[in-house]
């Protein structure tokens, strides 16, 4: 099942809906956007439209990209016109998204999906009770998508599986890469592995065994090479050259041994968030935060380049895999 | 402190003490190499050859490398001979590290630096008792050393501290990029980061979560892209435009709750292991993992190159900062 939505609707602007804008415009999809907050929308229409002089500069003819299939709507109604899809990109608290979700589900044609950018909430919570309830879904993303491609995808209690089906292939016909969770676990995916390591990353900052800056060079020039290359089950798959049998059987009680001893939540006071600040402002070398992200959002682009020109021995087209386990 | 070691030995030619070999070769230090396995140093110094075949076929006459300055010793005195630094990468045990450290102790040079790549064991251990303890020092690579540049160097409680700053500058001066930790910690800084990812990697796999492909595809496709470029904090400092103290005041409490909802340490029984295994075959394709690894380490050094041509805003020559924090 790939549907080719023609025509979706990006509710809510700020900095993860226009990015969700980008994602469409790159693929061609008509989108349009509505924010309650008409300041808000101006502001993402005039960011879209920079990044579409940005990226026309680039492009060759074929390519052309231009912001002519990003409409501007006055109202919610006018953006769910004939849309087949619903990107939500509101306010991140639960009575928000809950009332928004009811206003969308009384507003769009049954058959429209309705999916939601939260990265916090469950959809059982936020559809509760809703009729159209088996057609929402959450399909968060890393900030920001139209630079990083992964979209968590995942099912409410009531939720469709069909729904979630083509909200996989729908995302994967516009070039992100859509994975599939089984069900909600707080923090979904991404946030619970991102927890996972800035968890001990504090720890060991706070229990004095190493600074900010050697911690941060570990990931960097060490852990993060492979990271951007594989999964932590491709790596152990290839720390060993047997495979991930080898290497499990054989540092499996070792790492057993650390994963017992790793640090504990940390506090998030005052005192500590300011001496992590301190020592990565000193890290960092000073740069202006909007520097570091121009810089990072432009390397990820030169390293997914160079992933296409050198694709993975099993993945040729660049494609992720989509095994059916 | 950087002493331009000239000559240095490295003891135990496996898959780390070749690559240190490589390492040095590459530097255009002179390397002696001992193994007490005849077959096991001929064939390092036949990797070794290949490997400066390669690299002298991509280089040009400036850049000229040869195998000309690394030296096959027939024993460990005439590995020893006239060197500044051993690098010690034998067998994991601790007490063979404990024998060939007293060995080492008692044959070299009084002040020759004595550095273990061991990725397990505290210096205070392995050098307890020993004359010389105040020259020993980890200095653990993550594998393998010639692709992946950092270095864990940490002291035991009796290594002097200009042993650590003269290893730290030594590595630097080798193109590696060391880091210090003040004090070991059970799998040191990365296999701790590694540890705390993968527990939680297996977690969300074991309870059913999500499978193997979409775990390792939210770090390929999604966090992994930054950590090539930040560590945590780096990464926590570019997720908010008011910087890191801004993400952690206002997202603390949200990692937080998820920080205690991680998953538990696995068990690492057989059947976890063939799950997890079976799994990883089907994400990976049915790569040859030797095809994996060779992907991997030419992926590396291209995300390296373009790291060096488009360099962090306050790293202009794509050296790491160092603070005095």
């Amino acid at each position: 099942m790939t549907p080719a939505f023609r025509r979706v609707a990006v509710v809510g602007t700020g900095v993860i809906g226009r990015s969700w804008g980008a994602v469409f415009m790159r693929a061609g999809v008509e989108s349009r956007l509505f924010d309650p907050d008409p300041g808000q929308l101006t502001h993402a229409m005039d960011w879209l439209q920079a990044l579409a002089d940005e990226w026309e500069a680039k492009a060759d003819q074929a390519t052309r990209i231009s912001l002519g299939r990003v409409h501007r709507c006055n109202s919610l109604a006018e953006a769910l016109d004939g849309v087949a899809y619903v990107q939500e990109s509101g306010p991140e608290a639960i009575a928000t998204k809950r009332a928004l979700f009811a206003t969308l589900d009384a507003s769009a044609a049954p058959d429209v999906i309705l999916a939601s950018s939260t990265s916090a909430h469950d959809m059982t919570d936020i559809a509760n009770g809703l009729a159209g309830a088996n057609r929402c879904v959450v399909a968060h993303p890393v900030n920001p998508p139209h630079v990083i491609p992964v979209v968590e995808v995942l099912p409410g209690r009531a939720t469709s599986p069909d729904v979630v089906d083509a909200t996989l292939a729908f995302l994967t016909n516009v070039g992100q890469r859509p994975v599939r969770m089984h069900r909600y676990a707080p923090g979904f995916l991404i946030n619970r592995m991102q927890a996972a390591l800035v968890r001990e990353a504090i720890s060991l900052v706070e229990s004095g065994v190493a600074d900010v800056d050697a911690v941060d060079t570990v990931i960097r020039d060490g852990l993060g090479l492979r990271w951007a290359l594989f999964g932590p089950f491709g790596v152990a798959n290839t720390n060993a050259d047997g495979g991930i049998r080898e290497y499990l059987q054989r540092y499996g009680s070792a790492f057993q041994a650390i994963m017992n001893d790793l640090g504990p939540t940390p506090s998030f006071e005052a005192e500590m968030i300011e001496r992590v600040a301190r020592q990565t402002d000193a890290a960092e070398g000073g740069a202006p935060v909007a520097a570091l992200i121009e810089w990072r959002d432009h390397s990820i682009e030169r390293i997914k380049r160079m992933r296409e020109e050198h694709p993975h021995p099993s993945r040729p087209t660049g494609e992720a895999l989509h095994g059916d386990h």
